[in-house]
């Protein structure tokens, strides 16, 4: 917007425009259908002629497909700004950058708040059951769309690095590289039972009335309630104690339960952040989503990696107890029971679970030098066989 | 009730009472003031004639007075009832155990739930701030009534723990020995955080009503979030895994956010069986207190335990995250940093939080062997100096 002071760093991409890709006809895994999806996204950097160095970059569960750079008129640096640009690790002088909302997302892609054309009201809890399946084969109809055959890399982390699993044992033919971050094979009992709590939060809130407010009164205090344990599992002990320690509030206390800790109206103002930009029901499937992925498909997940050609990269965080090491290291070693060409990289930072949004200058060498790699590898071979 | 089966173990304590001592005019730490106190209490074994065998057993935040047999007409044994009785732990024919409901409580004692004198109704929010303090002197009064100038020892996990350890900073000549268990000296900012997400939920009912709810509905859903949240923090990674794993539960679901996996079924049963029993607005103050507590009173807390006689025995469990060991073992070295006489004992549990109550066998051994030597040298030397 006119006057509107934005700073942006010199080898930023600076202002992106968030696009929309439409298909028809989309069957999901679980047997449903979606009649029309759209998917909102955004690219940087360009294709080349030999259409060989895109890359898909997948979010997390509360993120989307503003990756990078400033949206016009508003300062809203995207969610991994700092790793994408000229001369960054996803440098876009080399490579074309492609970054998508999930399906049943709430932010620009098809989800429970979008239209249902037979209606005419949103879909609600009709939106059918989603997988991250889904939300990857969606991925692929956008990719396909550039009339790319083969990604150089996807890279997520969190929910997003669900996705880079599901890429790697489903379509593993469509990709030179994968890079799993901060994230797991299955959900473990106790982050299903984070899963459930959030949606228990939401189910709880009296306006969520099985789905339908769209009308009406939102959520908010249930979604706002589930953002808050999200928060606290995004966190490590250690960060929260040398970001908050038990510093006191000195605000004027309106009842006896106010927030008297710095912690306690940290978790306020980002519950009450979210409520603006996220809506419950995809929270819901979303969470489910993750909850129920398996990328070993009930078999042994050495068995689903074996014969595959792409190389691996996975990324863990030492104080990550949401997504822990251990994770990360049972799928490298899957992969190493396959054959498939992988290594793991432990970053010990304090950061928790946040740690691969914010670990930015290490992330910046590890997938930089990857990314050339495997990239170079191609352009000397012509092809990428290991 | 006549008819019913009681399956009682041979060495347990059978049927038991809870009882009620009253007394008046009870000021309080944050300077409010409760008129008329009443805390509900059980004792089990004979308070011998020196009245130097009797032990303090402190609850938990969802605990009780409960902690030992059977009440008349239930089948409901005690919360620590493998540990208590002829020949276990705490052997009843040896010592006098009392166990009482904190002040704040609703299971017996004057909390917010309890009829105020002056207005006939309860007291809700009225009902004055209390502190972890607090309901250590409301137990004072209680241990006061039976005569007993010296306890032999007392005794609690969690936030029982923490009353032990106020005890021991400002009742050292009223204690023997003090048995502080998966406990902490003070919150820290995540388990301050994982408190405030039980309040904000309890908050978020709109049944809550800001505490008023009495003559009415019941903020049932946002306590049975707040349980469940709880119950996470109870567990370890590994005992939910061992518990559950990814088993589904089979059952025909409502609509598509019921509980598939086993875990959220537990979670779901945890939370709507609690509500039966606690009273949101104790969970409220409850909470609180223990996130306000600090056993070393602003000061370092090796010059808080200087000078102290009594005997410290401190037990942790390596899988509890909630209250990690790291938090146990600073309370030891301030022990060792003010000469006061402290052994530390870990526990390779997998149970994590919850591993206080569960690991009845290690506590067993552990508090059996360490009161007999307390209570041995008092007999012996006739005072207890080291």
């Amino acid at each position: 917007m006119a006057g509107t002071k934005i700073v942006l760093e010199g080898d930023g991409v600076g202002l992106v425009e968030t696009r929309y890709f439409t298909f028809s006809d989309f069957e999901l895994e679980e047997g449903g259908r979606i009649d029309l999806v759209t998917i909102a996204y955004e690219t940087y950097g360009t294709l080349n002629e030999k259409k060989n160095n895109a890359i898909l970059i997948l979010h997390a569960l509360s993120g989307d497909a503003h990756v990078a750079g400033i949206n016009s008129g508003q300062n809203n640096p995207g969610w991994w700004d700092p790793l994408i640009g000229s001369g960054r690790a996803f440098d876009t002088n080399k490579y074309f950058i492609i970054c998508s909302n999930v399906l049943g997302g709430c932010r620009g892609s098809t989800g429970p708040a979008t239209v249902n054309a037979k209606t005419g009201r949103p879909y609600a809890l009709d939106f059918p059951v989603i997988t991250i399946n889904d939300m990857v084969d969606a991925q692929k109809r956008l990719v396909d769309s550039f009339g790319v055959d083969k990604l150089l890399a996807v890279v997520g982390g969190s929910m997003g690095g669900m996705q880079v699993l599901s890429w790697l044992t489903r379509y593993p033919d469509k990709i030179r590289s994968a890079i799993p971050i901060a994230t797991a094979a299955r959900h473990s009992p106790q982050q299903i039972a984070f899963g459930e709590v959030g949606r228990q939060a939401i189910m709880a809130d009296p306006q969520w009335k099985y789905g339908n407010y769209y009308d009406g009164f939102y959520p908010a205090k249930g979604l706002a309630v589930a953002r808050m344990i999200g928060h606290i599992t995004y966190m490590s002990d250690v960060s929260m104690a040398d970001k908050f320690g038990r510093q006191r509030k000195d605000k004027a206390q309106p009842h006896k339960f106010s927030a008297d800790f710095e912690v306690e109206g940290y978790l306020r103002y980002r519950g009450e952040n979210f409520i603006k930009r996220f809506d419950a029901n995809s929270y819901l499937y979303i969470t489910k989503a993750m909850d129920h992925f398996d990328a070993s498909q009930g078999k042994a997940l050495q068995d689903v990696l074996c014969g595959i050609k792409a190389r691996v990269m996975l990324i863990a965080f030492k104080s990550d107890w949401l997504y822990p090491v251990y994770q990360s290291k049972e799928i490298l070693k899957a992969c190493k029971l396959s054959g498939v060409d992988a290594t793991y990289c432990e970053i010990e930072s304090t950061y928790g679970h946040d740690a691969f949004l914010l670990e930015v200058k290490e992330e910046t060498h590890l997938i930089g030098h990857f990314l050339k790699k495997v990239f170079y590898e191609y352009e000397v071979t012509g092809h990428y066989e290991i």
